[in-house]
């Protein structure tokens, strides 16, 4: 006898879902904050869970991962304190630590049972938490980057969507709190939901940026797990600019073992279509 | 009382699917070749679905048939004679018309029933197979490259998936006789699947095109609908490079409304992802 397939499904907005073919439940816990859950897959490894979105797929959270981070830390000079938000996954940090000239990284993420269920159940993302470069603060990031005293080459917004825990990391006094933290030329990143279905989430961080950094742009990939695919991230800078102040060689230089990331993505993620040109008004 | 939301799901190889909130269901026909369906949608219009897949999804149909028709429309200096194979929804044809140069083009498509759902049922991407430039050739698009002495500037291999009654578009007799029906610098491209879910499928085209054309390349775009969301095209041409031969002032002089497809895009398009560059064995 065929037991019936199992799916676990992520509704976006209520008009689209996405499905994975279940294996086995692992671990669903709650905390504070949010319902956290980890789930086996028949095609995608391990996922992590967030209030039911997915937030993790073992088999390509390095899209997401690579993305986040190369693109900044490829264009700073020479990155050596790097902070990052939300992210208790522990893929940004992996990726962030790639990076020889990185000295220190920060995650601050408000917590903690992302962070423990992820060093359990997904160590290949999370494995890198452990890394004495690395020093996980359990606790506000919005509260943090008032407070400290500390500066960072690069701030890695690695949040959920705009509601609930991560809310305020959609304002406007946490961004100005973020570039007090960043060195000359330093590069802030977030994640700004997907342009196609949820226009206003970048649209509403662009305009909050602009009056606050120089250099204000967005950049996209496919997120091959989340609904929509089209995934968005907002970049800002004190200075630098992510296409006329790239270079390319130091991408093939550093011979990073990526899967995604390449000089060539770098720029084609910048280049937006159409109809997000005209949403952001630009030309 | 709330009826339980009624979901229409594609499952992409038993370990991911993807699911529209369903309205109605508009016509189910049963052709020789396949099984044709139109459903209604919560929220992406109308839906045409071919053997369970989705082909054209009307709030977001423009991405794909925007990507398959202006990259090779827009390198072509004087796309005059365009053929598309398959396509019976009428979606490229409609961008393949929308450049003034094209005097005529050929739908070859094999299903009268995708055609006459499509005029029926989705008059937005279908309504331009009226128009006098087109002549919609009932018919195996294979028997009629074989077989045609015309010529085309542009082919255009709009196919379903590589099995069923498109299996010959997967070929390597059929690329030949595109080659023989080609103009000079005529180029073809085709749909070439999903290459995070299915890289044979494009690496098996990438292969049987190079011995053929002196020019082959890729390319993709998110599919917001499609399973996985990266979707990729195969470029073939008996000359024209698909960059340093594209020339981004004839896109914006054309002034054509389009929703995705830009200069920057064209160019982003053919930046390809780590793991697709060592797969297709390129730098």
């Amino acid at each position: 006898m065929n037991a019936k397939p199992r799916w676990i499904d992520e509704e976006y907005r209520g008009i689209v879902r996405t499905g994975f073919r279940l294996k086995k439940r692992v671990f669903k816990g709650r905390s504070p904050f949010q319902a956290v859950e980890v789930v086996e897959t028949a095609g995608h490894g391990k996922l992590l869970l967030i209030d039911g979105m997915t937030m993790v797929s073992e088999r390509d959270e390095f899209v997401y991962h690579e993305m986040i981070a190369h693109v900044p830390l490829f264009l700073h000079p020479r990155p050596r304190r790097v902070l990052v938000i939300g992210g208790g996954d522990g893929g940004s940090v992996r990726e962030v630590l790639r990076h020889r000239s990185v000295e220190r990284c920060v995650l601050a993420e408000i917590d903690p049972l992302v962070v423990e269920a992820s060093r359990r159940y997904l160590p290949s993302t999370a494995a890198k938490l452990s890394d004495k470069r690395c020093e996980v603060k359990i606790g506000d990031g919005v509260a943090f980057v008032r407070e400290t005293s500390e500066r960072f080459d690069v701030v890695i917004v690695d949040s959920t969507e705009p509601f609930g825990p991560a809310k305020e990391l959609f304002g406007s006094a946490f961004y100005k709190d973020v570039r007090r933290v960043l060195t000359e030329d330093g590069i802030v990143v977030s994640q700004a939901g997907s342009p196609f279905y949820e226009i206003a989430t970048i649209k509403n961080l662009a305009r909050l940026l602009k009056p606050i950094f120089p250099v204000v742009d967005a950049y996209l990939f496919t997120n091959l797990t989340y609904p929509g695919g089209l995934w968005a991230f907002t970049y800002a800078s004190k200075g630098l600019r992510p296409l006329r102040d790239f270079k390319p060689a130091r991408v093939s230089a550093a011979r990073l073992p990526l899967r995604w990331y390449n000089a060539d993505v770098h720029t084609g993620a910048f280049a937006l279509p159409q109809f997000l040109k005209d949403a952001l008004g630009r030309r």
